[in-house]
């Protein structure tokens, strides 16, 4: 591997690859964004973290990083099929409002939790039902090729047609014979030729109020198609780097890639990168278990598997101290950890402000750069950046101390570097929250000017003057009353 | 006027009307929202604080309010003509990017800017660009009915077949003959019958990328189309209340109605509602005039014209300070005027929980709320409320300083009303930026670590131990230093 070089692991070839855009310094970056019918939980959280450090990471190499990430608004059906109801309109069906209020709710809460995440907001965030017309385009262009069929309406790809030209299964390693051989026959499925075809376009069933009209039918788009169509339209039919999470992997970004193929006639992605699972105390998250937590609850410790909240930041760094192609499991007692070492190096960090210069230096801020970019370049390996920000934190704790001394030039590299990693790239923050409250400022003023009523009662002018100038000076205005004190900002 | 009713000024018949929804308990709601090309400015800032404060009372008056706000992201060309550059695609192509990643740069500005100023999210916040085949189908049907025709691939809305058979003008007052006889020949208008007459689809120029394919070219929706299609869609083909800037009143507005008319064979809206023009210093807004002050520069205090920074709330309280059918000129001094104001108003308030309450009353909180509910149903007399509002602080000052009273219910119905209001109905809050930062509560701590350095050097251990048990108990640590004392919160 190339230290000097970012290495991305790539599912498509299985391995470690240097990264080198199609169109340098232009990098395309699509990630597969939220079905917004429900509130985002942890397993929302970790893509949208991970292609938040790719994004950074890229554009602090110095690349214009063009990253789409899409909201999914129709065609998302029940388990992922080509039957059932979709998953928006079932939710609007059930709250009785029409499906695009239940998208600009759940659209709406999910930026708010990303925000608080600090995930950077992609350059353009596209609504599969936005870009209908895209997808009929694409359809069109499958069907000239040869690569789908019409049923009654709608129109399926038809994968054992595809897999004679191309080697259909390349991203996942499944393989058609295989397929054929494994699936049943579902109820429905009469309309498809193979049961592991798949939708691009669905004929609306007369209750079916997401609807548009085609030449086929008044229909909706099958769901892997809004990824394919966005990405071409907004990316070009070929671009750098296809993310999401690894439960996409196949049927959905298999299905994109032969789509793409039989559409363009040549593939369009060249790195596909996706993040592994989360876990929660050790099993599989599912509905059906009951322990999927939203983010609002672990933000206010509100599920009956939390012992108390955790903040957005503790949330961020727990994700970031795993590599994202591990599995990581959530428990309260990781969850708390990472707290208190999320905690413990932002107040070394914190240090470093308070460090006076010396004469030499007794270690060089190039030494980390080194090793941190290294971590970063070897497949945006976190939990090993962050272990070398642990070590630098000891250091730096020292340097405090004055038991080590760095030069101003070097201290001014240091907290530059430390910025840089910390901040931009590892998109940490200091969370104001738990100082930084009314309660608080009000808690210390009531003792401050309880302090000063004593002073005057034993007439301690002098303290009881420099208390209230000295506030003066920090702008608050002390208004003496009968019953003590009371203090405004002014 | 019924004054136990919501009286709404209706442009279409330039009278204050009784509000009566079409389909009670729902009310259907559709607002112009921005054309995305560019920041916010108080233009932005008035129309949706009006329609957030008709939205917010409405659902106090216990209706379901289905609120749609667009978001304009292709069709609007320069100086709403039918002639010159997609005001989008221009500003993409000076900053050489993708015309999406405009509208996604300055629609999340434009929510930052809206979510401090307190503008609650609309039910639906739909892009014109997502809804290119209802637009083609709205011009079908146009076409179908005879009110539009194609020329060199573009549809052009025909306004004097259409005058006559419906009245065109009614919302506007303008009367075609007089249009034919004041406009002009224009440069490319040729394709056109009349110059009033506006496109509804527009074949794109070679160089012109945001496109989509239809039976007439590959072209665009005209500006005024996506309102008429995008509320027909989410509010159906009768709905309440349309609102918007006079700005908009004509062409875009008249042009809705014609459009909507000419497609359904009857009008759409019962109730068009209209905020009046912002001038600055006396002088109409406008960019050649150099006078436009976007919501950021506001808030942070950048722009030649202002004395100093103006907060969020000091803009949203300047705005309701007038009533919404009046012009409002933004002077430093004004403003000013505001921020004293609201701070008066909201510390009075904040007043009320330091009553203790009596065995009589004094005053009843009803006469209030009766006066708050006249002012709010005289068609959203804000500045009528806001004046109900100063009286009642100075009664609750009265109230605090004990020369009033209140009983117990009294007092609990006075704070429900005010909290109703102040927070719900007119969207204010206390800021707490002022007085909450990390160096306010870092300021006094050093402040009060000093006082009890002191303290301590005169022997004065019970202060010491005074200052550090309560700041314990409070949750804040203290660890004496070589050079002091430093403060962590645990």
């Amino acid at each position: 591997m190339e230290v000097s070089k970012l290495n991305v692991y790539n599912t498509l070839s299985k391995r470690k690859e240097v990264f080198e855009p199609l169109n340098p310094p232009h990098v395309g970056l699509y990630v597969c964004g939220p079905t917004v019918y429900g509130d985002a939980h942890l397993g929302h959280a970790r893509p949208a973290i991970t292609f938040d450090i790719l994004f950074r990471y890229l554009q602090h190499l110095g690349y214009k990083v063009r990253y789409v990430r899409n909201i999914t608004d129709v065609g998302h059906l029940e388990n992922d099929a080509d039957e059932g109801e979709d998953k928006i309109a079932k939710k609007a069906r059930l709250e009785q409002v029409e499906p695009m209020e239940v998208v600009q709710f759940f659209t709406d809460r999910y930026h708010r939790n990303m925000d608080a995440l600090n995930v950077l907001k992609p350059s353009i965030e596209p609504r599969a039902s936005g870009h209908i017309i895209e997808q009929q385009e694409m359809i069109r262009e499958i069907l000239e090729h040869g690569y789908a069929y019409e049923s009654d309406g709608s129109i399926y790809f038809d994968v054992a047609k595809y897999n004679e030209d191309y080697p259909y299964g390349k991203l996942s390693g499944r393989v058609v014979d295989e397929l054929l051989a494994t699936t049943r026959e579902l109820a429905g499925q009469q309309e498809k030729k193979n049961s592991f075809d798949f939708a691009l376009w669905k004929k609306a069933s007369p209750e079916h109020i997401m609807r548009w009209p085609s030449e086929w039918s008044d229909g909706f788009p099958g769901w892997h198609l809004e990824c394919s169509a966005m990405s071409t339209k907004y990316l070009g039919k070929e671009f750098d780097i296809h993310g999401g999470g690894l439960d996409l992997l196949f049927p959905h970004h298999e299905s994109e890639i032969a789509q793409s193929t039989a559409a363009h006639g040549h593939e369009s992605v060249k790195y596909w990168m996706h993040n592994n699972m989360i876990t929660i105390n050790g099993q599989k998250m599912g509905k059906s278990l009951g322990n999927f937590i939203t983010l609002d609850e672990f933000f206010q410790g509100n599920h009956s598997l939390l012992d108390r909240a955790y903040s957005a930041m503790t949330i961020r760094f727990f994700i970031l101290q795993a590599h994202y192609r591990s599995t990581l499991d959530f428990s309260n007692e990781a969850l708390q950890a990472s707290e208190k070492g999320l905690e413990r190096l932002m107040q070394a960090m914190s240090q470093l402000d308070k460090v006076k210069p010396s004469d030499v230096s007794d270690f060089s801020p190039a030494e980390y750069e080194a090793l941190f970019y290294a971590a970063m370049n070897d497949d945006l390996n976190t939990p090993v950046l962050i272990a070398h920000l642990f070590d630098l934190s000891k250091r730096i704790n020292s340097l405090a101390d004055g038991r080590e001394h760095l030069t101003q030039t070097d201290l001014d590299a240091l907290k530059q570097l430390v910025h840089r990693f910390l901040e931009e790239i590892l998109g940490l923050k200091t969370e104001e929250k738990k100082v930084d409250t009314t309660a608080d400022l009000d808690g210390i003023m009531q003792l401050l000017l309880q302090v000063r009523h004593e002073a005057k009662l034993h007439k301690d002018w002098a303290t009881a003057d420099k208390i209230r100038n000295q506030l003066q000076a920090l702008g608050f205005q002390i208004k003496d009353t009968k019953d003590g004190a009371e203090w405004i900002k002014s």
